[in-house]
């Protein structure tokens, strides 16, 4: 009964008040956003999350496909087609059940294989959840497909299709959801106090570790390094397309980042996804910027292709910590991002590991980067903890992603033969050239 | 004054409970939700629908520039935009009136043509409505755009510009409305108890039997079928677009879907809108994964665009009804419909029907499919009038679609001469190449 | 006291009715709408609004890289990049400052200049602004990098680009948000009475004037005007993209007109902003249609580029006023942008202003028609003070622009060589080709 007093006093005053004193008279926010609005708020975030998380494929299938020559551009996009489409059912029947919350049990797994939890199609929402089931359903699917397409990119132009696709439905039905478990299925990595808001690394640097595994299983591709120790620029075939994959990329990063707040059902969670966006775009910002002058200084030439790299790589830095660091902080962290997509491919190249797209400076190393720095600006947050959950993340997915791509290998092969390299896997994988109308330079 | 206590007392008693037990105390959705807010949501929804259905305008050119060849890009991009621009002042000038609520008279048809029902400048919004009258127009407006964008792709390459502007004035103002009207303006259709959710049947059989009419009375492309029975594929010249152009659709399509629960103003909205994005995305994978498996065991490869073309026939397939199935369900009808994109292209070459894109397939074959299905899942519907209902729309459709085509052939002529067509549409009907900097292909 | 009776009885009343009868029974949107319910939907809007504005940027880059010549796409690809991450650190380091509320002091301008207003880490929103202070940031930045994106294509295929990144901190820096201050920042131009609801001069019109500067500065492309006054056409080498790049900015638009409402936590703004997107789609529409007819008209033959920028000059009229006028005046206003596309080329020409991409009619010929027509719908304006603010603007732009443009012309040189031109941009300034693989028509 003395809990009821004030709030009944509150509740009275507030409804005779004219409006414009009521508007800095509720401070309340339980009375001012009832549960019920929450939830639709909540519900709504999720929703947009998820069909901007869902554009990302769109982002990496066009990045891809410019970023390898034109007789790989059908099989490239086969491929993040395929992938999406795969990551789709296996995220359903496996991966979302294994993530939340974690429950490894034949119950937990298979148990509702066929009705993810809540996602039944008699009960409506429930209330207290704060959100509606399916609409976490389809917003963590997204981040699951994501991981894959990073895949995608690394291992072009000599991968064979089939191998690819299994290599995939393990990655997003198992290899995914397990290290993904750790933290957002409140996992033991959670427990520790490690920190990922949207994934920098158990996203980015998760397909990045990924790919790295199937780039050293794989080898490079046929004339990428001469004997000499020359190395050959293989160019994209189309900027065009690559630079609307970057665009589309940086519009879905606004959902990744934005909606992984998981709540814009109050003042304060509304103003927390607007510092998100803003400190996302500026880490992007400040990525380009930054890939410019290195480029430029480096090169003598500013370079386009490492410029969107330098955006991509200045997004995945801040998505470990969008929410806490000053926007000067968040251009700094993207800037590193940027410094990194343009200095870390001759590093690559020394070891002789060929990423088509640059995918491993892009999503593993600028991913590591950001997860590490998060407790410059995360009070709650320690450095030791970030490089545990980092070491943690990348030894399950690197050995189990080698283990995945070497039985390939050994079983059924997984790299077309080098004259079918030669003349593209659009002839050999496919049957079906990208751009048939036009003469390609030999 | 006996209805007044119980809502007094819950209200008080709700006022002074915590924050926390106050969401599990808040069943009434009537006192958690005011109107008001209900119609700033239901609002936002059909607004975000339409700009997501806006944006399948550019994926339908994007679908079609890339599976045309390259001598007819420009004619193809040109009829894209040209449709949604006609669509967008044939459907305010003529097709909302008299689609909603059915008024066929001249007053309700012409008496408001300046200003369609409630959008007028002057008046604020109407909170009994439940949403703005302007969000309505716009969202529905982009239906009956998508509708004429279908028939684009399927008459590709040899139909001449003007008359198929025309064609796409009289399906847009007219036939579309008309049909649409029999359901959704609270026609014959609804009253029988037809269901079809988001237009399986009203939006994409439509566009697909339209298309079906114009591609036999203008007959197939110069060389497409041999004089011995031999079918020639005439490949699409730029996969990339046609891969982006799915992306987009897929996209649009959770505003297609997801918007079209009309609201999302209640917790249970709220979840229903989430289901139907998970269901719409779980039936658009099945169809990827059924074309990817299909096609291999059909053909012996992958076929790239029929895995688009799965996928969209996942999405048709699953439009009638994203609601009520289980998860499972979704990925069962989606499958089928990505059977359909497969397995329909032979079976249309029997019939020499020339299809440029797949458009029959995937719009009319599928919706039909999807829309046959919707009792499976949903108790209120029958079969029978199911099956009534895509009769009856199929038959007026076509009926009145071959009449207006055959019109404009007996007038002023739909089709190009044989030379325009073999040195392409974009010389001879636009006289501006889209690829001028690259040389062709002989 | 006397005020608390009325509130008190209403929601005592409101609380005990069944929810049907609520609903009619509720006008009192202060009670119907919270405060923070209101704050969390205009943020919402925002942040809509700001990725729908940022996806634009993808617009420009596909319109301007399709309507080059194919030696220059990677330039312009890189500048489109480029400008938007430079627009996103300049607008937050000196432009949000300087912009709002107009503070030019030293205090005003730099002492915040590492966290602009209210976007710190620590502070959670503040209800009374009623939006959060991130929100508006993020959108505002997009206007400012699309004022920018329009200078590029103007100036695209000899301008070098270093001094164009460098105008373009100038432009993104100082010149826009000045000129906007005076507007959006409660400068003089708002004291007076000029209206210009999302930017058909503040934004548009000062892309164009800074556009139409340069190309006077820079001077026509090599080869465009011949000694005998022959204009040359130098067709762009993707339609495809061209025409994709004018869906996104399509698209986009809905967010730049629609959250220029600026609130959505209302009845009235939620039906503002619909009616703000029936207008803009139908003023597009207009564009479109009336660009098919008077290029059918003019040129005997549709032109589908200039159908483009039909639709982008119906878009870029309606955005002075997308609120007042009747769907009806939306059209007329969006048709004569039509045809300003169509019928300012040949002006332009006249005086040998070489503009690559059109901008110059799209953006100042038509946002200036779109701002001078505003007190034709909108009673609170003045043909006076709209043509006032349009000559200061433009003035204050142009001369500004000019300057600067020239000033770089003196220092640093402006213009690649004649050879470098003629070889392409992409060989001199980047060393990258576009699309290596293709054979390239001499």
């Amino acid at each position: 009964m003395k809990q009821m007093i004030p709030g009944l006093v509150a509740a009275l005053a507030l409804l005779a008040l004219p409006a414009a004193a009521q508007e800095a008279a509720t401070p309340d926010a339980a009375i001012a956003v009832s549960a019920d609005v929450a939830y639709i708020f909540n519900t709504l975030l999720f929703l947009i999350g998820a069909f901007l998380v869902m554009w990302m494929a769109a982002g990496f299938a066009m990045l891809e496909a410019g970023l390898v020559r034109s007789k790989n551009v059908t099989t490239q996009l086969f491929k993040n087609v395929a992938v999406f489409g795969i990551a789709g059912l296996m995220y359903w029947v496996l991966g979302y059940n294994l993530m939340y919350p974690g429950d490894w049990t034949i119950g937990g797994v298979i148990g509702e294989i066929f009705s993810p939890k809540g996602i039944d199609p008699v009960a409506g929402g429930v209330v207290e959840d704060g959100y509606s089931a399916g609409s976490d359903f389809i917003f963590q699917l997204m981040f699951c497909a994501t991981t894959a397409s990073i895949v995608s990119g690394t291992v072009a132009e000599r991968v064979r299709v089939w191998p690819f696709l299994i290599f995939t439905v393990v990655l997003t039905g198992v290899i995914y959801p397990i290290e993904a478990s750790w933290q957002w299925g409140e996992g033991w990595l959670s427990d520790m106090g490690f920190s990922d808001f949207a994934g920098s690394t158990l996203v980015h640097a998760t397909g990045g570790f990924a790919a790295l595994a199937g780039a050293i299983v794989l080898g490079a591709r046929h004339g990428k390094y001469g004997p000499d120790g020359r190395v050959k620029p293989l160019p994209g075939s189309n900027l065009a397309l690559a630079t609307l994959g970057t665009f589309i990329l940086w519009l879905g990063w606004f959902g990744f980042n934005g909606a992984s707040q998981l709540a814009i059902g109050s003042v304060n969670d509304a103003a927390d996804v607007s510092r998100v966006f803003v400190n996302t775009n500026l880490a992007a910002s400040g990525g380009v910027v930054v890939a410019i002058i290195c480029s430029q200084l480096r090169y003598g030439k500013v370079d386009l292709t490492m410029v969107l790299n330098g955006a991509l790589a200045g997004l995945v830095s801040i998505t470990a910590e969008p929410l806490f660091p000053s926007p000067f902080g968040a251009i700094l962290i993207g800037g590193v991002g940027g410094a990194i997509a343009v200095f870390a491919v001759p590093l690559l190249d020394r070891f002789k590991i060929d990423d088509v797209v640059g995918a491993i400076p892009v999503h593993l190393i600028a991913g590591v980067w950001g997860t590490l720095i998060v407790p410059a600006s995360n009070p709650d947050t320690s450095y030791v903890t970030q490089l545990v959950g980092i070491v943690a993340i990348g030894a399950f997915v690197f050995i189990a992603s080698f283990i995945v791509w070497s039985v390939l290998k050994a079983t059924m092969g997984i790299r077309v033969s080098q004259e079918a390299e030669i003349n593209g896997l659009d002839i050999s994988e496919m049957s079906m050239e990208a751009y048939p109308d036009f003469v390609q330079a030999k």
